[in-house]
């Protein structure tokens, strides 16, 4: 088996600002080591997937800071989005730039902002992913065992094994977020995995796939490649979806393993708490902190010491020029602290 | 008349940090101003006290940061306390320091942590407060007259006015800091003042009542000044003892004229949160501020922007390289955050 890996680390978002900013996405953060997620994402990989054979896909606006926290990877290797279309442009782009003994091996599809415990077991997971993607010519969806009845991830419904005593089991569907009770209904069947995102499969088979059931999307990537020149043109004129709606959740085909191995999208500061270090008063710290009076607080801080007297359960973050304070169960609503910079004109704190 | 002022600036204290350090106490802020509080001290007796008749009184380790902020007085003028011995000691090395001209006449001692919101005010009971100190070589406090139920403050206890129609009274009693039912008796009665620590005094005569009422002081300010090159061993083995203690309260004839100028002593973050300004929601700031679903927050940054979600009535600073969170509430209790960085041996934070 020939694995490459193929990592999405052109994405954005608010959900740790300020440690987040517009030029300095999650998967750059170190959040809980002394590695970002980007960083972590390339290492765990090795031996598996050495990093000559690690592509990264970003965007041309956090391309430079890529080639700085990866200088392990060729430039030739950091493919450019445009734009942002979302990850269904980025994939089919990304493939159809590879030379064509990468494209007609496995790719391992990651994103780069999770977080995983136990990396040798996950690569076990994606070296089986490989082989069977190359044997079969299938795609494979990496799924989560999940531990607990999440509302904010979508699942992936599964049938019985394909084979007796194996792991690959057919997708029947792929399903929205689910209401609690739904999602306490899909732990307790032992049939529902949570869909994080990560795809092993052979890239001439997803090019072929995607010209049955995206043929939008792959008439404007075979312009692309018939004209380099305007590719920033054509780039943005391109559909933006993603790879789940465009193409996974058309395939009556798709196969997904397991993934056993302490996953976590680390999806705000809140779930960071949970897994930093703690004080025997539950108090999280990453960076110098002290806490009189307070219990369960997070305090992270990229200089400096935070101080909390007497309040509890809260977020306090000190990154560059700002400071956030908010309760940790606000931590999913930072996004309204950016929209009220962005609505003041203080475009430079985002 | 010839009024000088004898600025006491050697002052440390807990209750403004991260704002105040050791070696930035409150004084040396400019917490509701562009002006530290010293240089507004300095400032407000233009015209009546120019500054080449305004003394300074500070310790060795503060004494560059006084000249630093105050390049208008003459070093000669910046008086060193070779280390903290309260304001007895302090006020009695000073007046002995000054030459004879300046000593018989008129003082006022005053302290540079204080916020007067109507100097003119301040100065027209200072000048007159000056008059009567020269014309009778009488002591008279400052008595600042309560807008509240303080039960924070020392009080002065008044008798009927010395002159019918004059603000001058004559002092009955100094009072400790009352329960709240004393202190709202004290309000109603009329004849109650905050002792604000403001005297003025001809220099002679609080020597003269020293050697009376604190002998030990004034016999080891006299030892001072027959052997000025031991100063530092000598001042060390002073009384540690306030002018309050060592004299004022043991004066029959303390006069006080009353005070109605906006002094706010500002004593925590919790007061200068009372005093800046507001948005809408009670929210008040100096400095970048974002709050979002908050009221009656205080947000104090020396750099970048703090950013409130979801919390109300907090104290949040940024100072340096620090960051406190506590509830307005618990302001007065900052110290305790001071003692257990120095309990953890955090002494560069203090």
């Amino acid at each position: 088996m020939s694995l490459s890996a193929l990592v999405l680390a052109g994405g954005s978002g608010t959900r740790f600002w300020p440690a987040s900013r517009r030029l300095r996405p999650k998967q750059f953060l170190a959040l809980d080591g002394d590695r970002s997620m980007l960083q972590a994402t390339v290492d765990r990989l090795h031996p598996l997937v050495p990093s000559d054979r690690v592509w990264i896909s970003t965007t041309t606006a956090l391309a430079p800071h890529v080639a700085e926290q990866l200088p392990e990877i060729d430039p030739a290797r950091i493919l450019i989005e445009p734009a942002g279309r979302n990850t269904a442009p980025a994939i089919a782009w990304s493939i159809a730039s590879m030379p064509p003994a990468v494209r007609e091996g496995a790719i391992a599809v990651l994103p780069s902002d999770h977080r995983i415990a136990d990396p040798a077991s996950f690569r076990d997971t994606l070296r089986e992913a490989g082989e069977e993607a190359e044997r079969a010519d299938r795609v494979i969806a990496l799924g989560v065992v999940p531990r607990h009845a999440e509302t904010g991830f979508g699942y992936l419904e599964t049938r019985e094994p394909v084979r007796e005593g194996g792991g690959l089991r057919a997708v029947a569907r792929f399903t929205e977020k689910p209401d609690l009770q739904t999602a306490e209904r899909f732990l307790a069947s032992g049939r529902h995995l949570w869909n994080a995102g990560m795809f092993v499969f052979r890239g001439t088979r997803v090019l072929a796939l995607l010209e049955r059931h995206a043929p939008e999307l792959a008439r404007g990537i075979q312009a692309l490649r018939r004209e380099p020149e305007r590719v920033d043109e054509l780039y943005r004129a391109l559909p933006s979806i993603s790879i789940d709606y465009a193409l996974m959740e058309k395939l009556d085909d798709l196969a997904t393993l397991p993934l056993d191995c302490g996953w976590d999208d680390l999806g705000s500061w809140d779930a960071l708490a949970a897994v930093l270090p703690h004080d025997t008063s539950g108090n999280a710290a990453r960076g110098g902190a002290v806490v009189v009076d307070g219990e369960g607080n997070l305090t992270y801080s990229d200089e400096g010491t935070i101080a909390v007297l007497g309040l509890s359960d809260l977020v306090v973050v000190r990154s560059g020029d700002a400071v956030l304070v908010a309760p940790r169960s606000a931590a999913q609503d930072v996004r309204r602290i950016v929209d009220a910079l962005a609505a003041s004109s203080r475009e430079r704190l985002l």
